[in-house]
């Protein structure tokens, strides 16, 4: 066995040591069945106990009320983009309002268009999606037929520290990114989806929270895999879902539970992880130049910029000799970036910081 | 570490063992990575060795031709109902024809209904789905936009001998619970998909076959997670793949190329052990009865029925203490089934027909 890394990369991404742990002890056989997880049928009581354990958790964790559900489904955000326009958008006459915080908020739209009017009630772009919009620099239109934001953008490193107010209009949130990371108010939303490979379990699976109402308003007729009512009514195993991804987010679930103890004491951890860093950048006299600005920083994604190319490569390749990975920019923007997800520890933190004074140091 | 059963599950289901034990050795790091393939990014040089490995093993195992692509989707055969619709038929001006052998032939038309016309070239349902057609009992339509057919019927246990001739219409085939299990000609179809969870991976990854000339097809604007030509040109990363399954699928082609000896081979081994089970029934002087026909009988999911509700009861029973499990036919069809897919072994399906002997001698 060789040593891990730290992972610093946007996604997939760390997971928690323990739940690997667990997933590797009894991948041959899940006790009590005789068969691996990756074998058992989705109509297996072993399985269903798994699914249950997983909501039972989740609800416990976001103090989800009565009145919503959870569902598992595939096919990650994008996915999502068009399943939202679809089914609350398409053929109802109203516009849909997004905010366009960066690249998934420009995703979220493209997709969203082609199903019917969109209003960017917001748009970043000119300031290069650095930031999250205040209060007075967008408009509410309440015949809006649902206002849709992403709460933290991967690749900018932007987050939204508290939620819109969308008054009456039902509120949809893309979470893939910091889903789990800190407490929420769900009685805000009407909608929360996530791609799992953030915070919650590996590559496979997305998350959706929905509330009873939205669940009503899904029109007749849509291909059964896009219909929310289907896969609620159906507890997400119309067809067969991605077990084992489910089994990963219970486990998950079982650690941000048992072993973190809530999404408070979470989200205390990814602010002092937060903070490591960017400390680091805010006291390096401007040779680590962060991205976002100061009131829109991401817990889950730090973006900066060094003074050259050369050095951001070189930044690079000294950190992954040091047992750091994947702290290259997305590559439509470039820059550094560490993704410090739920999973990743403030040792691993600690450590980059570290370097990143260490760095500074040398080549500064 | 529990003994593992034989498991007759009918997908997800029984995976390699070799496969497993490999998964497991190297859950908490892949090698040359540092880190899990749970937690490695689809931009990371090794999971594109895992993907490229992936395709030129299936490549290999199939004798794909080059003007074919390999695509590594998500939602099952039932999004492929979709996918296959709304790319292929949708705003065509023409109609499909379908093959209704089964639940899954009957789904397949159900979801491509909601997509346009739909011609259903032959139906198994007057003859409770218990047979494939024969050639002189269903007419071609050259004007057809494609053919559809579900090479094997999980539920019911019927399974095409050899595809139906298309002429120059395209022929599409749903080949999720025989995919792998033998060789076939891909240059007589246009394209093939199948959800994983039989043969390929565990669940959450639908692998689609699809030729050059249907690429061309697809119409502008669909729903980005819909459209086959995007999927192809991203080489299936558009958004985050289930990197996973990718990695299962590639561990379970190296299995079937090196361990197996490709897939003539395991078709030989395939037609032994469905044998070993239709023998038992066919010597039981009518205890069990099979539902298949002769001619159309599955290597796949053998079927059968027992005198009463209670004797078939009593052998699933019998059949979990001495380590068998998931006999019982699917819940809407009742009856007994036991799914043989590549993974499960001539050991177990021996035990298995032994077991039948002796239950009979016992209960007939």
């Amino acid at each position: 066995m060789e040593n891990r890394i730290f992972n610093f990369g946007a996604g997939p991404c760390t997971l928690p040591l323990p739940v690997l742990q667990q997933a590797q002890a009894e991948l041959l056989c899940l006790p009590g069945t005789g068969m691996s997880v990756l074998e058992i049928s989705h109509r297996n009581k072993k399985y269903i106990e798994i699914y249950e354990s997983a909501i039972r958790n989740l609800r416990t964790l976001l103090n989800i009320p009565s009145n919503y559900q959870v569902l598992f489904l595939q096919g990650g955000a994008t996915l999502q983009f068009t399943m939202v326009a679809q089914n609350f958008l398409r053929g109802t006459g109203k516009s849909a309002g997004y905010f366009n915080t960066g690249s998934w908020g420009t995703a979220a739209i493209k997709e969203a268009k082609k199903e019917g009017p969109v209003v960017t009630v917001w748009n970043g772009k000119e300031s290069n999606f650095n930031r999250i919009p205040k209060a007075n620099e967008w408009q509410m239109d309440e015949n809006f037929a649902y206002l849709h934001f992403t709460s933290n953008e991967t690749i900018g490193g932007v987050e939204w520290q508290t939620e819109p107010s969308a008054g009456d209009v039902p509120l949809v949130c893309d979470s893939s990114s910091d889903f789990m990371a800190r407490p929420i108010d769900v009685s805000k939303y009407a909608l929360i989806y996530a791609g799992a490979q953030k915070n919650a379990a590996p590559a496979g699976v997305t998350i959706v929270i929905i509330r009873d109402d939205m669940l009503a308003k899904v029109p007749e007729n849509l291909p059964v895999m896009l219909d929310y009512k289907i896969q609620a009514d159906k507890e997400s195993a119309y067809n067969t879902p991605p077990v084992f991804q489910i089994y990963m987010f219970n486990l998950v679930t079982q650690w941000l539970l048992n072993e973190i103890g809530g999404l408070s004491n979470m989200y205390a951890i990814n602010q002092q992880k937060a903070n490591l860093l960017y400390s680091a950048i805010d006291q390096s006299g401007g040779f680590y130049e962060g991205h976002a600005t100061s009131d829109s920083r991401s817990i889950m994604n730090v973006t900066w910029r060094m003074p050259s190319e050369e050095l951001q490569d070189l930044f690079a390749k000294e950190a992954k000799a040091n047992g750091m990975a994947e702290l290259k920019g997305h590559r439509s923007v470039g820059g550094m970036r560490a993704s410090i997800y739920n999973a990743m520890t403030v040792a691993g933190c600690q450590t980059l910081a570290d370097f990143m004074r260490d760095f500074q140091r040398r080549h500064g």
